[in-house]
């Protein structure tokens, strides 16, 4: 008897997050029982008491995590955490809720790496007015052109994503400062960087990288008294969610000459055709690009496999991350809808 | 008595290359005879007999230099060396030529990781694309994306600016590998890179710099058939001058949509108005502004003061780059004209 | 009202493991009840009721904990478990059992470097015929010598501990090879490891350093037959526990000449003083000093310090190691009766 | 017509420095005329006129030189420069002087950490009370430990040697001061070491290594006073020349407990029997056993194939180091007699 697995990812697909290979051993291994976030609830009682695992983040009231009786782990592809399942009895049985962001960290510390060179080179800026005729040859196209090595970095959040953010920074001899109120300093000490007030972030950074996780706490909170205090100049990288800023505020930072800024998250996406954002001068536009690379989502597949072979064994899951107790409740970015 | 300098550093100034500070020192610790190319063999007899050190990069016939009696070293501040002084006595000697284009390393390496990451990404193209109103959101955006962490990269040519290079790439993992045919293997090996033909590196890299000088042998070796070579898609970055490739089977390859392509440097600066190179896709273009930062120019002039102080002391100098004997006159890179 | 702290951290004290400074903060911000592991379930009722920390790993029945009903986290200083508490309702109710071992990594790691370079290099009997007159000169003396540089290392369990001693290996460029059953390959290869059976790692190392805690599932599981399979002149670094090991079968390797071994652990501390271990040759002792030391102490105090404050403000720790239901009772290291 | 190698490097041989296959790949590349120092003179006319390297470090006249019309350079494979040749004419003619002493960089590196890990924690001494049953158990054994982690480094003399300790060094996170009077301090600072001057690297280290190469302005440099200056319990470590240091001095404040020493270099070689250094406690002796290891000597021929494959194509040598005319006859290290 393999053990079984209830299948309901959307809006990623097993085809999405497995390798031809890699969905192969999964079926080989596990009964596959493929089912929607709605019918979830209504499997046969006994496929119900027998799975193992839920891949996907299908709400589940009381009542059927209590036909759940072997559950180990409901493993979030999508990755946003949901307040849709009873997750004091979740925690109290002992079933992880683990997810799989981490995937996306590379790319998107490498999209944030890139805006921050362009914005601290003008690459874009540069390449458009060579197409219109206007480019500046040599130093006369450099007059704001800043070097990375030797610069102040703050990083705002430090979870998976800032940690890739650090080590593509690896060459580049940066002082770093990381403000992230949920990690102790010495961790982030042991990591190489500095422990940062979020004012000190703010105010002594050359390159500015937010990457923190929307929560019940921190909406908005880079407002525009965050972005007047910022260095002039400064190349703010937004890379998290577009929740955390003050959007206008920040647009109108950039429109000023105040700073530069690039960002991959908007407070609608798409945004309307006509508004400013749109042709906003000192302002890179990358429309939610950052993670959604197919290498990222088939590194999905093998993070879940690897957890249910610990799991399988009777041991924890060591790659995937896992939900708090503490925090599930406070985490607030949206789920995706698309992939 | 202050040691005398012959300054005659054009295209750049002492203003350039020196802070303020720096230029005060230089004037405190030296007698700085401001001269010119043509004007220097006219000096005073005793100004050529005594000066110590020149700056800038003069004519010298046989018989200026055998005036210049306690000559230690031409710092040459422009840094691509002319066949215009006999450099067989020269050497004979012990005048050092001491070239300062060190400083460029670091800027142009950071230029050229930001290039490849454009690339990768897409990233003026889809802020393009974003200005127009049709940028493709998440997933759909990034179907040529591809990683730079784990990628296959070569580098051609590996000085001070391959090795810069090589270290904004440290955060990545990548497999690097190297052709340089004036180095030997063991010293690739020491530096974390693979040693490798120059057809391994074509024909087995994701991303492929070059950042070779033009020598007399190298002229053009980039050829049709070295792009056909390439794996598609190959992100291909050129840093160091355009003649070392063939520019237009350089502009095909990208038309092509084989490879993608960004330079930083031309065979005509500026090219012509109308030229197809301003408008092609699969190309960034970057008018020549990869190396001319003030901060790099500041740095030529304490590398000159660091390496004075050496000598000043009878030590040889280690800080600027020495011209060799063996190839100074194979180097063909042109003197710029502008800073 | 500060939160209540119930203190019974024997064998260590508090004046170990804080420093001054940090003793009078904890104070400060805590109501700290130094108990006993057997005077604490007697302690007044209110006291037990609202204790929200205990420092120390005393033994609790079902009762005691029902009656510390504000619990937060038992903050094990001692860092071996003990199944000396129902670890079933401690996790049901989200009690974290946090342990500060990680404070010996970085200096068993150093010692477990020191002793492999001794062996290597022979630096204790080298040293000691230095003493007695008998010493080799030059290469007459390195007969036996290795580099670690490029070496092919093997490390045994990849925890704390088995992550400091790659950070040691940092500047070696070796090849290493980890064995860790509960981790996924995955893990391993992000920190720049590749993950092995423990057949390659055994048979496949020029260094060979045993990192794993005893489970109940590894006891003497580097037998006589580990030993046969072992490369020859294998420099063998015991650090972690002796009970992993054949210690017989050890020392008959060592003495054979087969491998060298140099152990910070053994079966008996101290051993018999007519023990064969004593003298035996191609074996270096140290007397389970490797993490003892005083600022490996005082680190305990300032995790346990910045955990709290995480959990003060409704947080989860992120400093300290959290015991894992699934394996808190496979845990077997005995814990020390003497810091 | 195989290019001509005179060869004769007593105390090396052929066999010493080149793997079997390495000296077939000599001579089949070269006619490799084996002769000594006192025989190289009297070699035919048509081989000194046709010989392209020399092979060692034999005594040359004027009249010599002049007859080796092709000699483009000297590969010293012993490494310590012997005035033994006009080498003003040498330097004109631009005869390459090479030295291979880089090959021994990583293997002192490697024993000069294994010593200062051991001063830090007592492997040497703890080792020696084991077997006599006076071992310390636990923390009782460490009062005197110190953790290389987070610890202030000095490090005296910049050369080969230097750079292959820093990057021993790396996943230490030390503080690395570095004193080296013929290198400027930006170079310094590119290696990620803090440019000082010698009082500040002697009185601020808590591990200081020596490894200066003697010249006429450094002998006995390191004296009673300097170690006077030192912290108490600073770990000293003697890698290079015994010259440099006042070796009395050095032996009393070991024995005064103010210091902690290990040396591999002697002042005599062997010490006499009964010599105080022979028991002297807070000391640890090595018999100049750091760098001889056949690895190493088996890189020198390596080192040699590739210089000579450069220059065989006209190109300069990048692998061995170049005397500099300015310093060749400042150094003092007296030849090895023995390998």
């Amino acid at each position: 008897m393999k053990p079984i697995i209830l299948s309901s990812p959307a809006p990623r697909s097993l085809e999405l997050i497995f390798t031809p290979e890699k969905l192969a051993l999964l079926r080989s291994k596990y009964e596959v029982v493929e089912t929607t976030d709605e019918a979830l609830a209504t499997l046969p009682p006994d496929q119900l008491s027998e799975a193992r695992y839920i891949l996907g983040q299908p709400p589940l009231s009381e009542e059927t995590l209590a036909a759940l009786q072997n559950l180990r782990a409901v493993l979030n592809v999508e990755s946003n955490l949901m307040n849709n399942m009873p997750y004091q009895t979740v925690f109290e049985r002992g079933i992880h809720v683990l997810t799989t962001g981490a995937v996306f960290a590379v790319p998107v510390a490498e999209l944030g790496l890139g805006l921050a060179l362009d914005l601290a080179r003008d690459i874009t800026a540069a390449d458009m007015a060579f197409r219109q005729g206007s480019e500046q040859w040599g130093g006369d196209g450099n007059t704001q052109a800043r070097l990375l090595t030797n610069a102040d970095v703050g990083i705002i959040g430090y979870g998976d994503l800032g940690r890739a953010l650090n080590k593509t920074l690896t060459g580049f001899n940066c002082r770093i400062k990381v403000y992230d109120p949920w990690l102790p300093p010495s961790v982030l000490i042991e990591n190489g960087v500095i422990p940062a007030t979020l004012d000190e972030v703010i105010s002594t950074s050359d390159f500015l990288f937010v990457v923190a996780a929307v929560t019940s706490e921190n909406l908005h909170f880079l407002d525009a008294e965050a972005f007047a205090a910022m260095r002039p100049g400064t190349c703010f990288i937004l890379l998290s969610r577009a929740e955390v800023v003050d959007f206008e505020a920040m647009m109108d930072a950039a429109q000023s000459g105040k700073i530069r800024v690039a960002t991959d998250v908007f407070p609608q996406e798409p945004m309307p055709e006509n508004h400013r954002v749109r042709t906003l001068p000192n302002f890179i536009r990358s429309s939610h690009r950052a993670g959604a690379l197919d290498v990222a989502f088939k590194q999905m597949g093998n993070m879940v496999l690897e957890d249910m072979e610990l799991m399988d064994k009777g041991l924890p899951p060591m790659r995937c991350k896992r939900a708090e107790r503490e925090t599930v409740s406070r985490m607030q970015s949206k789920p995706v809808t698309h992939n």
